[in-house]
């Protein structure tokens, strides 16, 4: 039986970029299936009373170095988008629209989103600016945003969110390796070690 | 000149302990100084606005889990107290006071404040336990806990407490390296290559 890492991110979180940098690699690495779990974390903050660290401005100035010092480790493009932390709402649900509708084009509009914000310091809520950067990628913004638009996308971005409130959810990125669960990306040596361990 | 790892702490986080089983060798190791901060962690929440993880379920369980296998790695004893979030206010006064007045006990003194939480589960906040387990220690138990009602030991622990506010901690356990902050005991990777690093 093939392994999984299921992987939960939203695009808007910082530490889910650096873990999308190297989990594709270390999943195959080990021969295990990446399954993508797009999901909302302004839903996954609100339903469990967290928050995001950078509401607290001396741990938010610590964060951005602490991140910083992961992307030198990784060797990995890094910077902050203005206006941080961004409503990715219309990101997500392009994700959740893609991965049901055009799921060849899923790994290629993550990877760009991702890269948007996190590479480039782009903010992600200006329509204009999005449009041009899915086009640049060779991919389909009208297509795309009409998926966003679509009540089964909306409906399944929801029901994603809520199923991983229930899961025991309550940041981003969070792995789960044989049933366990990971959060964030400082622990994926934990992922790895889990993916070399016998339990399969 | 002598490298420095300066540890701020409190007895009653579990983060700090698995911090202080690792951070002795681990200066030795490099040739650095110690420097050892007693400071009391609700304090610190207080005036930062950050609180507890495990003040949000979820989050609580998970962070039991995560603490557990970093002590699985590590290869130190870990159990949790009844009555976490034990108040330390007396333990951190008296480690305060130790370091002022007595410091060649100080070490010892450490060590089994940690060990009584983290190895037993004992909670701390009983006076006759607590007693009993310095006495137990060979330490003096009734000289420590009048050191811990000296007004000078209680303004020194205050004062220490602010300061790390001021130098922008947020959580413990902390550590500087080279005026480089470094925040939790998951970080004592990159507390160990500041010290490899050549910025000495």
């Amino acid at each position: 039986m093939t392994r999984s890492v299921e992987f939960y991110f939203d695009v808007g979180s910082p530490a889910s970029w650096l873990a999308w940098t190297q989990l594709p690699a270390m999943a195959e690495r080990y021969g295990a299936e990446l399954v993508n779990k797009p999901v909302l974390l302004g839903g996954i903050f609100k339903a469990t009373g967290n928050n995001t660290p950078a509401a607290l401005p001396p741990k938010g100035r610590y964060l951005f170095r602490d991140l910083a010092r992961f992307a030198r480790r990784y060797g990995v493009p890094f910077t902050f988008p203005p206006g941080f932390p961004a409503n990715t709402l219309t990101l997500m649900r392009i994700l959740t629209g893609v991965q049901m509708h055009r799921p060849d084009d899923f790994g290629a509009c993550v990877d760009v989103l991702f890269r948007m914000l996190w590479q480039y310091g782009i903010n992600p809520e200006d329509e204009t600016t999005l449009r041009d950067t899915l086009g640049g990628a060779g991919l389909d913004a009208d297509a795309l945003l009409a998926l966003a638009g679509q009540e089964d996308v909306k409906q399944a971005l929801k029901e994603a969110t809520n199923e991983a409130v229930e899961r025991g959810l309550f940041g981003l990125p969070t792995m789960f390796v044989d049933g366990e669960m990971f959060w964030g990306q400082d622990r994926l040596d934990f992922v790895r070690e889990q993916l070399e361990s016998s339990d399969a």
